[in-house]
């Protein structure tokens, strides 16, 4: 945790002492009555907090925050449910990187099975957006969604903006920064076995280009870290 | 794995029905006699592979290969010593994206312990190497070394190419694909505590330009990703 993120609720009362942020200030910070440590909002600001009071059962702290939020890259990104261990790793990553959304929906090829992983109804989901943004310093979480199919993703996007459909198989140009003068940027990746054809149609219909990154295949996360790094290095 | 790699000696003996790779021929791969498969030699060209015979010690098979060989983008990657788990996922997907090299090296920051995990006296490493070129149905093993400290990685550069060094607190400039204009690029990728002083003077009096990727604080297989992503997009 290179920042410990609070909702704003939580600032407003005293933290639990088996809550693990408590443990961490304590035990892994070492912050002693009257030392300050890196805090941040959640989707609200950065700044410091000073421990003021150690009880048995409670920390109190006294928050000193920034007047301004850092904001989040204008790209969007569309992916196909993947096995949960990859869908884990993009949560984190991706929001490390500062993406605005993640929007995971059901594509022909995908794994029936890995839409009805605990993970997309447990409170996982969210720890792993707060321990990106953590990560990265920065306290802003993307919002994540959940979708039936391209098409239902697909009639919920702006009217502006580029849209990308990464794809190994039949990509028309290798994907550059040049494709997001046009903001936001909404990224489609699909899952380890990619688009079916009916999708490609749909995705062309609706105006996504259909780009790659280059002839070498990786891994689904791998591939999102690197279609994100890509493009935000333009923005 | 997407293609099957086999060195060039293994290519000219029948496969033990025990390898790994025997049983995801007939296992997974669903292969029969007279059916073929993607194979490749390590460093060699890719080709497909019929399986000829399948007895109760071997598997027998008739390559047919490809003229060309596919070949490794020109990034040197030069990497501080990091947690092992770390490691692994730099070895495998930096393999994946295709870079020429990796050096593992001692930085004043890094935790002793890492450097003496029993990944870099196993064979581990080349397990993840062939792994991360299976996944890019790629051939090719990037070169892996090991070097006591910065100082001496760099005395074993080449004096030609660009030299970027990234680093998030005292960086010039953000990571452009610009950098790569003159090849071979080399990358130097601090652990999770970063450069000490001393090593960026060092790299600084060798030429290096200290890069970042933004203010986001990355995970250093994020970075590797995110970097190699950006470089090779160009190159």
């Amino acid at each position: 945790m290179n920042l410990i993120l609070f909702s704003q609720q939580e600032t407003l009362q005293p933290l639990p002492i088996e809550d693990a942020r408590a443990k961490h200030i304590l035990k892994v910070l070492n912050v002693e009555e009257g030392c300050s440590f890196d805090v941040g909002q959640i989707n609200g600001p950065r700044g410091k907090a000073t421990l003021r009071v150690v009880s048995s059962k409670t920390l109190e702290f006294e928050f000193d925050w920034e007047a301004t939020i850092p904001e989040l890259y204008e790209i969007d990104l569309l992916i196909s449910y993947c096995r949960p261990q990859t869908c884990r790793k993009i949560l984190q990553e991706c929001t490390s990187l500062g993406v605005r959304s993640m929007t995971f929906f059901d594509t022909e090829k995908s794994e029936p099975t890995y839409k009805s992983s605990s993970l997309w109804t447990s409170r996982e989901t969210e720890r792993l957006l707060v321990r990106g943004a953590e990560q990265a310093f920065c306290t802003q979480i993307p919002k994540l969604s959940r979708a039936a199919s391209l098409s239902s993703v697909i009639s919920d996007l702006p009217s502006h903006g580029s849209r990308i459909a990464m794809d190994n198989y039949e990509s028309t140009e290798k994907l550059t920064p040049s494709r997001t003068t046009s903001l936001p940027v909404t990224v489609a990746i699909g899952g380890e076995r990619g688009w079916s054809n009916l999708e490609r149609h749909i995705l062309r219909e609706n105006e996504f280009v259909l780009a790659d990154l280059g002839s070498r295949v990786l891994r689904t996360e791998t591939a999102c870290i690197a279609a994100v790094s890509i493009l935000r290095n333009q923005l």
